[in-house]
């Protein structure tokens, strides 16, 4: 079994084949824009949510549940809100045999006019603020795009947290911690280099003030849009109530925040990023299994060969790792294929040699090296190479990412750059948003969006804007996007 | 402020209050039969679910996501089980501007019909199975009971567990191992005390061959229905096709069971059970504050208390627990009675003398003991008396649970039971259908649920059925129910 797929020059295939073979989801569910995910894809998912909840929490969020049906009414509260998310919602309109909804029940495309009303009714004076507060649930979004497994669907996994605060020095303030939340967890643990940008203003979150987003380059040159936050402003408390009393009794509208980041699209972004054309490639932290044992027992060693592996398998476990033994009876060859396929990190391949020098022969996925450590070593070795693997494998993402950026100082060369897999890095008149024409130029000609200007470093103009030839306010980058 | 509902003279008041003043759920949230789920008791309920799937998993259980719509058509496979479940169906009609689905999505009350379509796909021969999976998730149910948070409600938050295997025999053993989970779980570890019955063949789930479940005993003297676990039979395997290739190549269909533990439920079972005139009791695995700290300064010695405070907090979390130390400007009094009522297990108090005695003042939430304990024993002391308060709480509950089944010999007695809010054990004619008659009967005149035999223990009839005369094949329990 080989598996003869080559990400750089055709993605699209590749990542349908791995999600097949690797059995992370299922298309053939039968609804347009819903996946079924499997539980290799699962059990890394759980991972994933397990480690940004401890982050949330770590920042002062506590966890909350709410309903998934939003009455209509709520939806309408802010109008940007019900502008931008309307066309997106599935409405319950029935229910049992016979109930027909006067107002019918959105599933939520996203929870603020779900849960504002509520904090409306808790939120009373400063001491209650800032009142952080998050949901780890899925969202349904009717929507038309092509249906890809993780990377979009119309019913996706994420955690979305909402925040309260008395000042919108406060309020902004949150929306730098949430992206440094993002560099902590999608690039520091998943491994997934991204660079934060605030977004033009024509690409905001609809009924925020501005939003941040991370975006990560996909195999294909594209962008791909990882979390982003919102700084609401006063909009939303305006709009469902949301008041205190001050410390001067005066009563004050709140300043709100909203962090949305998708855990099932960030599993696509790891697909993406790490695999090879062996398969999947999983950060040591994520992998469902990290170790698999293989035994590979010759006539007459059998119950020697699998003696050991029991005990390999029984002293990695207790000292921590996720390890698994292959004793299927497939030929180890077959073995091999399976759980390179699935990204397992390290292999141990237990054979008579092994048995008799008290070695293992430990395979690294990412480089194919083999390598014989002594026993003795063993718990230590694995530890260091599942460090260095991890190390890797960001190691190889961010040179990519940063080797994919070129400037472009015309219409025509952001083409090139695009045509060449690669984002385009321009001098643009402004994020304001008198800017969208220009915008919109360079996306009719291109096929490339403007993403924002960088939070994570100031950037100086090299020149006029590329479109109008105005002088620039900003340096932006183009690419095109998922 | 005191709380002063009586628990068992007035289960339902004090029910309601203890929800809203340890904020634990909201009924104000606008949509019929639908509740806002607080950080307090989100929370614990994820300390449920992880302890939950660990104990699936451990069993070979491995998790999945599925959509949470499923188209009719799916839903009309199984005939018995549409019938069952149609009644309570949401369903999605439209989406978007202008779009009506022609055949349209239910929102799922159960996952089976959405997962044996896949399970059809995936599955092939016997190597394939045994094969076993679970998600964590809600489900929706239309249904006109009055909604009680985490008792009742129209979406509640369960697992699912849907095993497939080669054999009945391996199905049915299947059960008894949920059953076991379930004992595993819900009583050895959240501290809930169950009897675990086989149902009545006119109580079982809509397809099944046969439905075991847990019933626990409320305050008000009710039995409340914890997980249940089905036997499938063949009934779906047939129904959606799931068919496998045998050793001897020949195809066959395969057998099923499902399991479904309701969190939320459980959450519910677990306030009830264990809570007391002054609030919430906790079992202290499940406390999201193990200890909390309480700093009580007197003047001039703030400093000292904060800072013992701190070394205090920060040498419990390092040691494991999970530790708060209450800093607000509320008097202590004011912080006791918080703490209470949400039931934290332990709280330190730490004044002057603590400071000076370099011990701490520990109460204990179940015997409201106070204990002075030196400094030097604190992790082992706060490891003992966490352990002793889960099994003070286990023990008392165990206690009202058996003291509250009474024999009765007639309908009459079994009124007098029920009346005095306990539970009746009866000779029973028969579990078959043929038995229904009589369990209508006494449904009739008592109120009471006729809940099936049990499968911990084998029991002897001690007398004809109750209610027909003829001779009992069964000894069953009777009690009113949620």
């Amino acid at each position: 079994m080989t598996f003869h797929f080559d990400k750089r020059e055709d993605f699209s295939t590749w990542f349908t084949e791995i999600n097949k073979r690797a059995e992370l989801s299922d298309l053939r569910y039968g609804v347009k824009g819903f996946v079924v995910f499997r539980a290799w894809s699962v059990m890394t998912m759980k991972i994933m949510y397990d480690i940004y909840e401890k982050e949330l929490e770590s920042h002062g969020h506590q966890p909350v549940i709410f309903p998934a049906l939003i009455p209509s009414a709520n939806l309408e509260q802010e109008a940007d809100h019900v502008e931008g998310f309307s066309p997106e919602v599935f409405w319950v309109t029935r229910a049992g045999k016979n109930t027909t909804f006067e107002e019918p029940l959105a599933l939520r495309p996203t929870s603020e006019s779900a849960m504002y009303p509520m904090y409306k009714l808790w939120l009373r004076s400063w001491r209650d603020l800032p009142f952080k507060r998050y949901q780890s649930c899925q969202v349904w979004r009717y929507e038309g795009k092509m249906t890809r497994p993780f990377l979009r669907s119309r019913e996706f996994y994420w955690l979305e947290a909402h925040d309260v605060f008395a000042t919108s020095e406060e309020a902004e303030a949150q929306v730098l911690e949430d992206m440094q939340m993002t560099e902590n967890v999608v690039t520091n643990r998943f491994g997934i280099p991204a660079i934060t940008f605030k977004r033009p203003q024509w690409d905001k979150f609809a009924g925020a003030v501005y939003t941040c987003a991370a975006d990560t380059l996909m195999p294909d040159g594209r962008l791909m849009q990882l979390p982003s936050t919102h700084y609401l402003g006063d909009h939303f408390a305006r709009a469902f109530g949301i008041k205190y009393v001050d410390e001067d009794e005066k009563e004050q509208y709140a300043f709100q925040t909203c962090y949305g980041p998708a855990i099932s699209r960030i599993y696509g972004g790891l697909i993406a990023v790490h695999g090879d054309d062996d398969g999947l490639l999983l950060p040591f932290e994520l992998a469902p299994i990290q170790v698999v044992i293989v035994p590979i027992p010759k006539k007459g060693s059998k119950q020697a060969v699998e003696k050991r592996c029991r005990e390999l398998e029984k002293k990695l476990r207790k000292a921590g790792f996720r390890v698994h033994t292959d004793n299927t009876d497939r030929r180890p060859g077959d073995k091999y294929y399976h759980w390179e396929m699935r990204g397992v990190p390290l292999r141990l391949e237990i054979g008579n040699r092994e048995v008799e020098q008290k070695t293992a022969t430990v395979f690294r996925r990412d480089s194919r090296e083999r390598i014989v450590i002594p026993l003795a070593d063993l718990k230590k070795k694995v530890q260091q190479l599942g460090v260095a693997l991890t190390e890797e494998l960001v190691r190889r993402a961010k040179a990519r990412f940063t080797g994919a950026i070129r400037d472009a100082r015309s219409i025509e060369e952001i083409e090139q750059v695009l045509q060449g897999r690669q984002v385009a890095r321009i001098s643009f008149c402004t994020m304001e948003l008198e800017g969208e024409a220009c915008s919109d130029k360079i996306k009719e000609k291109t096929g490339g969006e403007t993403r924002g200007t960088r939070l994570d470093q100031k950037e100086k103009p090299f020149g006029p804007c590329v479109v109008c030839g105005k002088t620039a306010k900003a340096v932006t980058y183009v690419a095109r996007t998922y």
